[in-house]
């Protein structure tokens, strides 16, 4: 078989791969639902955060579908029909990503609990292959759209060549579209769920464990409902959107990039050579990834026995980013291009790695015991240095960025960067999985604690439940490093898209726009942080309410109203989430016509800069104050009730929204800002 | 009398000028050390606030003295003499006014305190005597400083074009040196002056304030006098050394603009017309500046009696910036440039103004009683609200900044960007004597406290104490402004010098630089909040061993060790410096020559973005979080002593090494990384 013949016999192969690997999820999510729920308590515990998880999930699609349609008419009129079908689609297979795996995650959550009853590698077991559904389901759909729409998109600019003028002017680089609905989904299921989580912990913990003295997850907190169903909302669905997004970006990326080396040469319909196969390729190399993907999932099953929950998911992830690698490495030798494009894809899997690893040291590591330390001064100092922990940590993410950066363009030019962040996430079935999991096994912690399972069970839980944090804590940073190359990917595809040669920061209107685009991370952060504040205190004004009003809530002769808290999160984190989910549309749009797309340009290359920088400094300050004060927990200088451990706590509240509302939805708005951006530039 | 030789008249009005300022500065000087300086305590505490300082400096200094050696021996063989020695230059004269400001402040301090026992605008005239001092200084110096080696290179750059090749390379860019001298000085004093104040103040508070719960200024508290010099060696010193940068910074890079228009023509020996005029242009204006300062200066003692305080700074500063526009733009009417020079001008005025008006809303107005709210739910929503508005505040200075940039490039080009740094700076004499009074009347206040004056005194130092803190929140507003303009300035002059036409950020190399650049205010930012933290920690164990070991301390029987207590913060502030300054020297020259002088182009604009939004962020969240507890203090929300109050005090202490270090040392970084770029350029 000649390479060429190939090449037509690879465009079917990414189509046809996310189909087996969506019936290998359905019967993974078949298995999952065959497993025993537990006593009635336990199933009625996470049947209220089932229906919690779905009712959010249900009012927010409700709000999306008014704004997918509204943007999708514009699109449809004011770009072309192409792009609007594409984004319609982009923001259906992020919507149904985000359903899936909430449906998985809460129905996994009781099942793990009741599987601890038994054994802990039963429990990873059915922890795994409940995130394992989400993870799958990320891959799948995105693979399965973006090469479906390249296959149409492809065959009719094709035939285009033939019968110019005749049909629709319609071109690859629509894709983009829906890379476009992809990252819309994605602003506001981080945004809203970033505002729900954290409104419901912040709202619970303030009144129940502070004020009423009662421990987390006690079934008399109205809001406990309401903080288990954050979890799922902000780490399953926010952070399955967000990967979902870069995956989808840094293969459109690829694809445009590819496309615009060929698009002023007369194609040739059939001989698919150089800069063809370009086109094809990230679709190829996406596809093995997913089948990489896939192997890593059945070696969590195989390993499952032979070590710690925590060697299990390292070695199989391991295993899988390995497997990637090799697969890249065969398809591009296979393919004959050009080796450049292995060592750009490379620079990436080392740099999404080294991030993920650097994200853990920051978070667990040293300068966790420098902020507890900084407690026995009071809580002044412990914000200081949770701050400056947070500052520091930007360093050798920036410095693998950047180097992936260099190397990557050197190695491959423009694609090359494309490439890198496609690298990095040819295997996100596998890396979201590992992700999706830790909510649950979150989630399986509260069942037990609030069923009143035995000590031994939440003992399990809670081995599982501190290997989610770590496994978060990376997830963070990976999420962040493919965030930044997704939207430099991006941002170069724009350049090439606008036909922009140069954009020049000598001239005053780029300067300009550098330092405005630098101030959007600010003003979104600011945002964030505030609707947070906002809406956890309507929360703690309903959970006070609730003690004094239910007579016998305390004394656990009453139900509480947990519906209502969650009605409250709902409502606040979708309003909040409104003003910067529009401005970070409106804003490219804005600049594009007002100033152009060069000043454009600095805008995008400003809030890449100062958003990647906010993000990993919010996150990482976050995430080290949470850990230090579990280690104040853990007994440490005084632990629980002294003041060390109070200071601490004030640390853990300010870095709450910070970890999980305003860092996290940073990655979004510049990678959504780029992906508008390369929409529009398509109206010359 | 023609144009032509009016310009050589002017070259040298500016000098002239600043001679007959100078002269003015020590008659007020004289004046200022007639006045008495009242009771023998007073004396004595003012003696102890005036040794502090000047152990501080001196000690500073003979470190300084070293730096400055080793980088103008470098200079002289790296790059050439010319350089090194306006280097030297510099460094000289921003280290004499900083002198000359800190021995006013030091002897106006008890001197007001002094005539506070007579009447308030008494007391007032005499504070702002003392700042003005500074601020003169400030402006003779760094006009007369440029305006000789101009005179100087200038001659001998139109001599070389006769003797070509027979005397040494020497341009009239070595007068760059001279900015980079100043540069490195303001760094240090800033870095190393805002950990002194502040290691001094949180040192103070913690264990006075809060452990021995005596109050403020209590002269049984050994830490209180290091305070009182902690206040002078940042707001004095350290905000002179900051302008003086600015200043400077602003007419070298308008130089340096111009010569690059005309330096690849044939230059006119006599006939100073077009390109030559835009080279004296700057020198001009800064003369005509410091005259307005002078007359605002006058101003203030003219209207001291007929309105408030606040009134009568805000007037007489207000006439002096009129004055400035006024003279602008007969001069260069007269001089028959363009008048989009003057457009130039006017936007920097108009933007200095505007972000000074903006940081005043942002640390007194309505954010600051949201703050104040949000203590009510504790110390980890205040934190998280001051981050917020610190966050917010940055939109509209960030807004103007590029509002500015836009007009004065399109009004003038580069040049412009230069103009509108200088029209912001041209009366600094006033601005820096409007700032220099505040630090004057808080120790003012200290002594007369400690000195046990009676109540009513203290009241009227209260009263020009409270206007201080407003003139210091706008005084940081405009450092940052300017700071900002002089820095894109330099930028632009550094691109002219290199020859760099385009900085093309679509080039990897420019990308990784720019998140690079991005990167170092977070890492600066760091570093100097730790500083803080650690040298208060020594500063707590000292104040602690006091109080225990000297008998009779607390009963008021005993005298403190004041002198260790000023010691410590020295020392620390000292050996702190050392590693953010070299730092913010060695990266420009390491990126030059490993990664090229467009990649540091991509570094300068990435550090300049994230530098200007964190220092307005960082400085606000301070400033407002300062002010939400003095509000609280004036008995809202339940006063001193109630929780709210406990929390705020968090705040505000977190807030101070923001407001006081990290904030302002990014404005010198920015500054001194252009510096150094643009005299390294000069090694084609």
């Amino acid at each position: 078989m000649s390479i060429m013949s190939d090449i037509i016999v690879f465009r079917y192969f990414a189509p046809a791969i996310a189909i087996l690997t969506g019936v290998y999820a359905i019967l993974r999510y078949r298995g999952l639902k065959k497993e025993h729920p537990g006593t009635d308590r336990m199933i009625q515990l996470s049947d209220m955060i089932h229906t919690g998880a779905m009712t959010f999930l249900r009012t927010q699609y409700k709000i999306l579908l008014i704004f997918v349609l509204i943007v999708a008419v514009a699109l449809f009129f004011g770009i072309d029909p192409g792009t609007s079908f594409a984004f319609v689609a982009g923001a259906g297979c992020s919507m149904l990503a985000g359903f899936i795996g909430m449906n998985a995650a809460t129905i996994g959550n009781v099942r793990t609990a009741n599987a601890a009853r038994t054994s802990l590698p039963k429990a990873l077991s059915v922890a795994f292959r409940s995130g394992s559904v989400m993870g799958l389901a990320v891959a799948v759909l995105g693979l399965f759209g973006v090469s479906v729409f390249y296959l149409i998109y492809f065959n009719i600019w094709t035939i285009q060549t033939y019968l110019s003028g005749i049909i629709p002017n319609l071109s690859l680089e629509n894709i983009a579209g829906f890379g476009m609905g992809a990252s819309s989904i994605a602003l506001f299921a981080r945004v809203g769920g970033g505002i729900f989580t954290k409104s419901a912990d912040v709202g619970a913990d303030l009144v129940g464990k502070i004020e009423a003295g009662i421990p987390e997850d006690d079934p008399r907190n109205p809001a406990v409902i309401a903080d288990n169903v954050g979890d799922n909302v902000g780490d399953v669905a926010g952070m399955g959107a967000d990967l979902f997004e870069s995956y989808v970006g840094s293969i459109i990326a690829s694809i445009v990039l590819a496309y615009g080396f060929c698009r002023n040469e007369v194609p040739e319909i059939l001989g698919l050579s150089g800069a063809k196969t370009l086109i094809v390729l990230p679709l190829i190399l996406a596809a093995l990834g997913t089948i990489a993907s896939v192997v890593g999932v059945l070696f969590v099953k195989i390993l499952s026995r032979l070590g710690s929950p925590a060697t299990v998911l390292r070695n199989s992830t391991f295993i899988s980013t390995i497997l990637s690698i090799g697969f890249a490495l065969g398809a591009i030798v296979y393919l004959n291009v050009s080796i450049g494009i292995f060592w750009a894809a490379l620079s990436g899997v080392i740099a999404g790695t080294a991030i993920g690893l650097i994200t853990e040291y920051f978070t667990s590591g040293a300068p966790v015991k420098r902020i507890a330390d900084s407690t026995k001064t009071g809580p002044a100092t412990c914000i200081i240095e949770g701050l400056a922990v947070g500052m520091e940590s930007t360093v050798f993410p920036i410095l693998f960025i950047a180097g992936a950066i260099l190397v990557s363009y050197s190695a491959a030019g423009l694609y090359g960067i494309a490439l890198a962040a496609l690298g990095m996430l040819m295997n996100v079935g596998m890396t979201m999985s590992v992700d999706a999991y830790g909510p649950v096994a979150d989630n399986a912690g509260g069942i037990a604690e609030m069923a009143g399972l035995p000590a031994e069970v939440r003992q399990k839980t809670d081995k599982l439940d501190s290997l989610g944090n770590t496994t978060a804590a990376m997830g963070k940073g990976f999420a962040i490093g493919s965030a930044a190359l997704t939207a430099l990917a991006l941002f170069s595809a724009y350049a090439v898209s606008t036909g922009l040669d140069v954009i020049d920061i000598l001239k005053p209107h780029v300067v300009a726009g550098l330092l405005f685009g630098g101030l959007l991370p600010f003003i979104f952060a600011s945002i964030t942080l505030r609707a947070v504040g906002r809406t956890a205190m309507k929360m703690v004004e309903e959970v006070r309410r609730q003690f004094k009003d239910i007579k016998g809530l305390m004394e656990g002769n009453a139900e509480p109203d947990t519906k209502k808290c969650v009605d409250i999160a709902t409502k606040g984190a979708l309003h909040e989430m409104i003003v910067p989910g529009i401005l970070a549309v409106v804003i490219p749009v804005a600049v594009y016509f007002i100033f152009g797309k060069e000043a454009l340009g600095g805008v995008l290359a400003g809030s890449i800069v100062t958003g990647v920088l906010l993000a990993i400094f919010m996150s990482n300050s976050g995430g080290a104050w949470d850990n230090a004060k579990k280690y104040i927990e853990e007994g440490n200088l005084g632990g629980k009730g002294s003041k060390e451990h109070a200071a601490a706590v004030i640390g853990d509240t300010v870095g709450d929204p910070f970890k999980d509302t305003s860092g996290p939805s940073l990655n979004i708005l510049i990678k959504l800002m780029t992906m508008v951006s390369l929409v529009i530039s398509q109206i010359k």
